[in-house]
C-alpha cells in the first residue's frame, strides 16, 4: 500500500470500523483538561459513568455494579475470565468467531480448566445444545458467549442462553464488546452476571478503558479468585466503593471523554433511540451495496446491524488492498474481514456516523468501483 | 472534606502529584482527532513514540526496543513480572518503599517463587549486600529494584546494582516509572534488561498506556513464558514488529498526545534540560518550605527532586485534610504521603509546571499556614 501524501490531520476520515470510531466533537473537547485521578470532581466522573452504564444496562444499583477497567477490552475478557471462574471451576466457552476463540485462548493462557462448543460463524449457537452440554456435564460452572460476534456482525440468543446457564446453576458471561449502548439488553432478564464492552465501542468515546458490569453477588463471590493484580475485578469494586477512587492511575481524559459521551447517549434518546440510528446507517448501507452488487455474508435472518460482512466480488479485478486504500484516499475507513472460510471485508455502521455518512462512503464505493473497473451485476 | 463549590471546569487546578500531572495545551490539543488504530498514520506516530522513547532512555534500536502497552504502570509492571521470570525462576525484589512492595504482590498473587530484600524507606539499598544476596542464592534468576521510589522521593542506586547483577548472571528490572524521561539514564550502561514507565508521568503525556523499554535479546528469551495473554509483551513485540499494529485496541487519543509531548521535550532539549527545569521547581520549593518551617523526610543526600516528602508541623492543629483541603480550593492540588513509619505529605516537582508555578503554590501555603494558625518556627 502507498502512503498517504495528505497533510497529516488536514481533514479525520469516517471510521466504518469496530472502533476506536468517530466520536462528537464535545466528547473529544471533554479531554482538554487534567484532572488530578483523586480530586473531588473526577471522582464525581466516575460515579457518573458508573451509575448511567447500569441504567444502559437497564440494570439496578441493588442488583448490578459497573467496574471500569484501564485498558482495552480484551483486558476486561481476561479480567473477567480470571475471576469468575473458580480455581476448581470449568468454563464452557460458546464460539461462533473469533471473539469466542479469543476467549478460550485466554483461558487457556491462564491454565483454566475449560471446553468450547463450536457453531459455524454464519449461524447462532443452539440453546438446545448449550442446555444438553450443560446437563451431561455437570463439572461446568461458568460459560460464555459473545453478544454480537464482531467477526461476522451475527447476533447471538443471549437471553435463551442465559435462562439455560441459569437453570443449570452456572455463572453467565456475555462478552458485548461491539453492541452494548445500542442494542436494548436488560441484564437481569438475561440472567447476566458478568456483561463486558469498551469505552470506544457503541457509547461513543475514546479508547482508554473498558468496563464490566457484574451482577454484585456473583462478584463478590469471586474475592481473593483472581489470578492477577491489574485485573482482579472485585478488588477494583471495593476500592471504588470505599472511597471513589482507582486502585491504580485512571485515564482521567479517556474518562472525561466517556462522561460527556454517555450524556450524549441520553439526550439522543437512550439506548433505544442509538439501536434506531445504527440500525437506519446499517439498512441504508446494506440497501445500497446490493445495488452495486455486493453480498453479505450472513443471512438476513441473524445479521445485527452493528457490523456487517461483505463477501469479496467475484471479478478476479478485484484486490480488497487496493479497494481499501481507494477508500482510504477519499477519507473512508473500512475493516479487513475475519470470517475464516470466506473472503469478506467489514463495513461498520458505529460511532458519531449517520445515514448520510453512509450515502456519501456508497457514492465513494461507486466511484472506486468504477475505477477499478470492477462488474459486479 | 466539603466538595468544591466553583463551577466544575472553570479553571483546571494545577497538579503537585505523582501523576496525572498538568500537560501543556498542545498536548490535550493532539487528542481532538479519531484516528483508525490500524490506519496509516497512527501507525507513523507508534513508530515515532517508539523511537523517541529509545532515545530518552540513550538506547540504540539494535540492542533495545520500546513496547507500549494499553492500561496504567502497574499493567507494566504485572506484564515484565509475569514475562521475565522463567517459570523455575526467582526473583529478588529489592524494596525501600510501596512501590518495591507492590512488585513482590504482583509475584505473589502470580505465584512466582520471589524473596524480598527490604532497607530502610529513608535509605538507599546497599549493593555490596545484595551483591552477597545474589552470590549466597544462585537460584535468583531475576531482580527487581525501583529507579525513583514515589513513597520518599528517594533515588536509588541503578548503575551499581545494575553491574551487580549482571556479574551474577541475573537480569535485571527497573520500574522506572516516576522520573523515566527527566534523570539522565543510560540503559546499556546500567545494565538494564526491562525498565517500565507510563504516559503521564516525566514525559508529560496523558494516562491511558505505560511502556516497557527492553534489551531485545532479554525479550526474545521470554517467548511463551507469559501468565496473560493481554500481558504477553514479547507478542506485543512481535505484533508491533510485524505490521506497526497493536494486538488489541491502542489508546490512539493518549498515544497522539504523547507522540506530542515526546516533540515538546525535544524541543525544550531532551532530558537534560527537563531535569534542569525540574530540579530548579524542586529547589524552589524545598527553600520556601524550609523557610516556613517545613521538614523534608529524606536526607538531601538521597532526595530526588521528582517528588519530595515533607513532615506534618508538629503544631497539633494541623490537620492534613484541612491543609489539603484548603489548597485544593486555591486550585493547587498536592499529595498525600505514603511513607509507612512518618507522617508526611507529598509535592511533586513534574509535569507541565515552573519554578513561578512553585512560588504560587508556596504562597498559597503561607496564606493557608496563617489561615489555620499554625505555627511552624
Amino acid at each position: 500500500m502507498k502512503t498517504n501524501t495528505k497533510i497529516p490531520g488536514w481533514k479525520d476520515k469516517i471510521l466504518f470500523t469496530p472502533g476506536p470510531l468517530t466520536t462528537s466533537p464535545k466528547v473529544k473537547q471533554a479531554m482538554l483538561r487534567d484532572l488530578g485521578s483523586r480530586d473531588f470532581e473526577f471522582i464525581g466522573v466516575i460515579k457518573g459513568i458508573r451509575e448511567l452504564l447500569l441504567k444502559a444496562g437497564q440494570a439496578t444499583s441493588d442488583e448490578y455494579t459497573t467496574v471500569p477497567l484501564q485498558g482495552c477490552g480484551t483486558y476486561a475478557l481476561e479480567a473477567v475470565i480470571g475471576c469468575y471462574v473458580p480455581q476448581d471451576g470449568k468454563l464452557l466457552v460458546v464460539i461462533n468467531g473469533a471473539y469466542g476463540h479469543r476467549i478460550a485462548k485466554i483461558a487457556s493462557v491462564l491454565k483454566i480448566d475449560f471446553e468450547t462448543m463450536e457453531f459455524p460463524e454464519d449461524q447462532t449457537p443452539d440453546p438446545a445444545q448449550i442446555q444438553a452440554k450443560l446437563k451431561s456435564d455437570p463439572n461446568i460452572t461458568n460459560v460464555a458467549i459473545t453478544h454480537c460476534e464482531t467477526t461476522t456482525g451475527i447476533m447471538n440468543p443471549i437471553k435463551e442462553v442465559g435462562a439455560i446457564v441459569k437453570a443449570a446453576g452456572a455463572k453467565f458471561f456475555v462478552d458485548a464488546m461491539s453492541c452494548f449502548g445500542a442494542v436494548p439488553t436488560n441484564l437481569a432478564e438475561c440472567n447476566i452476571d458478568y456483561l463486558v464492552s469498551s469505552a470506544n465501542k457503541c457509547i461513543e468515546g475514546v479508547p482508554g478503558f473498558s468496563f464490566v458490569i457484574a451482577k454484585i453477588s456473583s462478584l463478590l463471590e469471586t474475592e481473593g479468585n483472581a489470578r492477577s493484580l491489574s485485573f482482579d475485578l472485585c478488588a477494583q469494586y471495593k476500592g471504588l466503593e470505599a472511597n471513589g477512587q482507582f486502585r491504580f492511575t485512571p485515564p482521567t481524559h479517556a474518562m472525561l471523554a466517556f462522561y460527556q459521551a454517555l450524556l450524549e447517549l441520553d439526550a439522543e434518546g437512550g439506548v433505544e433511540a442509538r439501536a434506531a440510528r445504527y440500525r437506519n446507517n446499517y439498512e441504508t448501507l446494506v440497501k445500497g451495496m446490493r445495488k452495486m452488487g455486493f453480498e453479505e455474508y450472513l443471512d438476513q435472518k441473524v445479521q445485527g446491524y452493528i457490523i456487517t460482512s461483505f463477501r469479496y466480488p467475484k471479478d478476479p479485478n478485484f484486490s480488497f488492498e487496493k479497494f481499501y486504500e481507494a477508500l482510504n484516499e477519499r477519507d473512508y475507513v473500512i475493516y479487513p474481514g475475519k470470517v475464516s472460510n470466506a473472503d469478506c471485508f467489514r463495513i461498520g455502521n458505529i460511532g458519531r456516523i449517520s445515514a448520510s455518512d453512509v450515502r456519501d462512503l456508497l457514492g465513494a464505493i461507486r466511484d472506486v468501483i468504477k475505477e477499478m473497473g470492477l462488474k459486479l451485476l
